[in-house]
């Protein structure tokens, strides 16, 4: 029998009473620090798509990550607090005991199709399969998980500090091994750049994400088109500023369709 | 004796037991459909601010509409659902009756000094005394609470539709009549962009943000420095798609200080 790709293991949820669900942390998305928070917001998103209530596909997702995870089960409660006719709004909070790890909201839509328009342009990239996998970073063991390949904006630390160095990264990624893309997935991606303070300044200083935000453009097909080919992920912060930053991307496809767009903020320690 | 502004008016929350609070639609800030976004979610921020609990100054919050506000009465519950050293994880209902119209929710923190940082430049302006204000917009009621003026991307309804029209605004905003920026004013200025699509597209369809995010980087001593001077606006949307836009802008100080940046994804209906 087949094991299930590592991300499915770390996201998967049991039902429990109550209308609870049980999830457990995976050592293959662990961080310095508990795991990597994008499993962590996956996993609320995951608990919100396997709701019997559950009502179209997502638009938004917020995750606020309010104190660190700590390795084993944790509870996750989702409710619906309002249904429309063709939207949902979700609250989700993530428990370990009686303490609150990470609170997120949802909105989910029935989307149809309508008028539509791009405006931001799709960055120019030699192909995936033309560029070297980054190694994987020793202390940091969800980076392995990610098959990332920089165009420019690679991490660079112990470099001495360039006064202009700025904090843009572009890159390909995808999850390893492949996987086919779906919202949980992307929602995760989207968290994997790592912090722009450590493309802007590159000397390791204690960091987290505070809170994080996911605008899905894509739906199901688009994502089920992409399958488990590479992202063009394109970041960048704005301000760095009394310890925290901000941090932006944008997510394309292969064929230079914008999947979702993707905001944080984060603390930084020094 | 002296009428308060009619922001601090329409914010006004009284507390009720049970650590509700109650506040009430203002006829100032009404919109096409309820009242405008950004005062329900600067109302939302109001009753984490006014809280007993309350630990430091905002960094992120994110309001989800989920219903219409009916004119009236509504009441809002703000939860303190973890507090740790220097962040303050918080969830926000809003309620009309047994019907959610909103849900928030908001990170504090006792900032300190660290280094820092801006990467993003400010886009150059003519000062705003030496641009006209933009007309009130009679169907839009809240738009008069704000002094408006564009230096490019202003509304054109009705115009003939431009293929190559972007849907970017620079433009100087205010309270109207004249108030003192602070962090419930600056999360409603933050919605004070008409949406992109109307930039975009110069025709009128139903609209509606559900999901709306504001990263603050200024802390209260560099608001208080803005006073009741105009703040530079910069937006723009980056894909329209099947339904819904996103749209993102920064919030400039008149001294070139960054300070807030901004997410929304909005509705739209064709």
């Amino acid at each position: 029998m087949n094991q299930p790709h590592p991300f499915d293991a770390a996201i998967q949820l049991q039902a429990q009473a109550g209308g609870l669900w049980r999830g457990h942390t995976h050592e293959a998305y662990s961080n310095m620090v508990g795991p990597f928070g994008g499993v962590t917001a996956a996993t609320a998103l995951a608990a919100v798509l396997a709701h019997p209530a559950r009502l179209g596909d997502p638009v938004a997702l917020t995750v606020n990550f309010a104190g660190p995870l700590a390795p084993g089960a944790f509870d996750v409660e989702a409710t619906a607090v309002r249904t429309n006719r063709s939207t949902q709004h979700w609250l989700v909070q993530m428990r370990q005991g009686a303490d609150v790890v990470a609170t997120a909201t949802a909105v989910l839509a029935a989307r149809r199709q309508t008028w539509s328009a791009v405006e931001a342009r799709c960055p120019e990239a030699p192909p995936a399969d033309s560029l070297p996998r980054t190694p994987p970073l020793g202390a940091v063991r969800w980076a392995s998980a990610y098959d990332m390949r920089f165009i420019n904006g690679a991490l660079q630390i112990g470099t001495p500090p360039r006064s202009d160095q700025d904090s843009v990264s572009l890159l390909w990624l995808r999850d390893e091994p492949p996987r086919a893309l779906d919202f949980c997935s992307l929602a995760a991606l989207c968290d994997a750049f790592f912090p722009r303070l450590y493309v802007k300044r590159p000397q390791w200083v204690p960091i987290g994400t505070v809170s994080f935000t996911v605008y899905f453009h894509a739906d199901a097909a688009l994502l089920a088109a992409v399958g488990s080919q590479h992202v063009l992920g394109h970041a960048r912060a704005l301000q760095f500023r009394n310890g925290y930053f901000d941090q932006s991307a944008e997510m394309w496809g292969p064929g230079g369709e914008l999947l979702a767009v993707t905001h944080q903020v984060v603390y930084y320690k020094e």
